[in-house]
């Protein structure tokens, strides 16, 4: 069956998952780069940007089983681009090249209409105007019963959050504080939506844990 | 120099030092034990308690080390007792029995005066009525050059945290949701107060942080 999954999503030691003052400088907001040390520093995340080396102890366990089985992503808007508003013409393609580390579909959630984009490696970028139901619906019907990824930011993953959809989630707890941003679980009781820790890994670089529904909920 | 220190603190993956619904039964809130169960299996907590045996490796180094030097404690009221306003009687002397395990100086923040109570082993609990300034500098008076800890509820470490008088702080992270309650660091920014993560130790059973504040703050 095919699952909803969050995975490789860091959080600070008090909970954002994006730091304050967010801009095209600072995508992440102030600090919000170093919640990503221990998966820049992987073999899987290293190889996705054409470098050599990296780790392949657990850090890199839990990054590359993000990619496994996926067959379609979503993403908020302003995680495949800092532009707001109507789009002022066809040139933006995300931030990633002409090939985009997917190879699956790709469904972005945006109030503003797009035809979809081709790029090369087998990713397409899909502009969903109509909420974040119709892009899973959608995500799933091209998923061909593998999963699908939300890949985020912080927003995405409160929506689906909130509706119960995400049926499990893998966050990466980095030893930083970021002390304000965008907060992954304020005001919404986890708990009560049915979700428990189904695993909990540490490594020196952060802590893994493995988040899942139960079907009925609490 | 005296420190102000919170040792052996834990909060739930999203955040929360107690369940919500706190209650007589529940004086950690719903669920709220979970997050204790690294320090309760550790040989610390189980001597505290007059039990042998125990875990005697970083866990317990970190629950051993919350001990340390410490010339005296502040505890918040619901920390000392379930009693709500007014003492009724001389009769409640906290949850630990006879001889509780401080031996040293206890101030306990408190809006309803009363008078010291001397207990077995050391322990003499002071109620300080007129906020937590008073409490630090009488804490510190009788600390003796050792440090001070605060033992908690959340409330009271909030408290302290945002008038950034906390120069030390030792949090364990449990592989828990909680869903509600007491959220730790909701609305507090500890980067701009000073604040950033100098050690990171993971177990199974808990993530072990180390927070300090660099004196003259962000």
């Amino acid at each position: 069956m095919t699952k909803l999954r969050v995975e490789s999503f860091t959080i600070s030691l008090d909970g954002y998952g994006a730091g304050p003052d967010q801009s095209l400088e600072n995508p992440l907001g102030i600090g919000g780069m170093a919640l990503h040390a221990w998966a820049f520093e992987t073999r899987t995340f290293r190889q996705m940007f054409g470098q050599d080396g990296g780790t392949t102890e657990v850090d890199d366990r839990f990054a590359a089983r993000g990619f496994d089985n996926i067959g379609a992503w979503i993403l908020g808007r302003n995680m495949f681009g800092p532009i707001r508003g109507h789009w002022p013409d066809e040139s933006w393609k995300g931030w990633w090249g002409d090939n985009p580390p997917y190879h699956v579909p790709v469904f972005v959630l945006t109030h503003h209409p797009r035809a979809p984009i081709a790029m090369d490696g087998g990713t397409t970028f899909h502009f969903v105007t109509d909420g974040i139901e119709s892009a899973l619906r959608q995500a799933r019907a091209a998923a061909g019963g593998r999963d699908i990824r939300v890949g985020g930011g912080v927003e995405t993953i409160r929506q689906y959050l909130r509706a119960g959809l995400i049926d499990e989630m893998h966050l990466a707890i980095a030893p930083v504080l970021l002390g304000a941003g965008e907060h992954l679980f304020a005001g919404i009781d986890t708990v009560k939506l049915g979700y428990r820790c189904a695993e909990q890994v540490p490594t020196a670089n952060a802590t893994h844990v493995v988040l899942k529904r139960t079907p009925g909920g609490a």
